[in-house]
């Protein structure tokens, strides 16, 4: 699409908007790089709990993980609420992964 | 709890398993860190399209995020569905932030 048949809808972005957006594109990228490395890790826990036999969840675990997130988020300005529940959706995955390591 | 009274169902962590733990630790607290202010810049773009009547969000825009963020996961060995949930997730988030900005 050239700029010239660019619909209403899409307006010319603001110089602002734009550096915003560039800003967070690239704190984006980092949190697919640290994500990455994250699950490389669980990955390993992973195979560790299935040769040791250790449950796949580990609800106190999760619960001091929970807990310093939280702190940690309140902190930094973030959204203690929010912080807990992407930690929430990052454990629901990584428990999936055991569960299919186990299952392998 | 003691070390005496601890359940059977939380044994002794291994070496290993509490080596990767705190790898896992440390990450996390990059992820908050990196979020808080991903979250600061939205909050600023949330005031923008607020003073711009501009509308909370843009489909394209996220299309556009999604694309590259499953390109980068890729890249560095995350699950490019997953990868795309959490972009989800965090845009839910920011929608939910720019639409109470507006209201205000």
């Amino acid at each position: 699409m050239t700029k010239e048949t660019a619909p209403v809808a899409a307006p010319e972005v603001p110089a602002e908007l734009k550096r915003l957006r560039g800003s967070i594109d690239n704190l984006d990228a980092t949190l697919v790089h640290v994500l990455a490395e994250r699950f490389k890790l669980t990955q390993q826990v992973g195979e560790l709990k299935a040769r040791l036999a250790l449950p796949s969840g580990d609800r106190s675990r999760e619960e001091q993980q929970i807990k310093r997130l939280r702190n940690l988020a309140e902190e930094s300005g973030l959204d203690p609420d929010f912080a807990e529940s992407f930690i929430n959706f990052v454990i629901r995955e990584v428990i999936r992964h055991h569960e299919r390591i186990k299952a392998n």
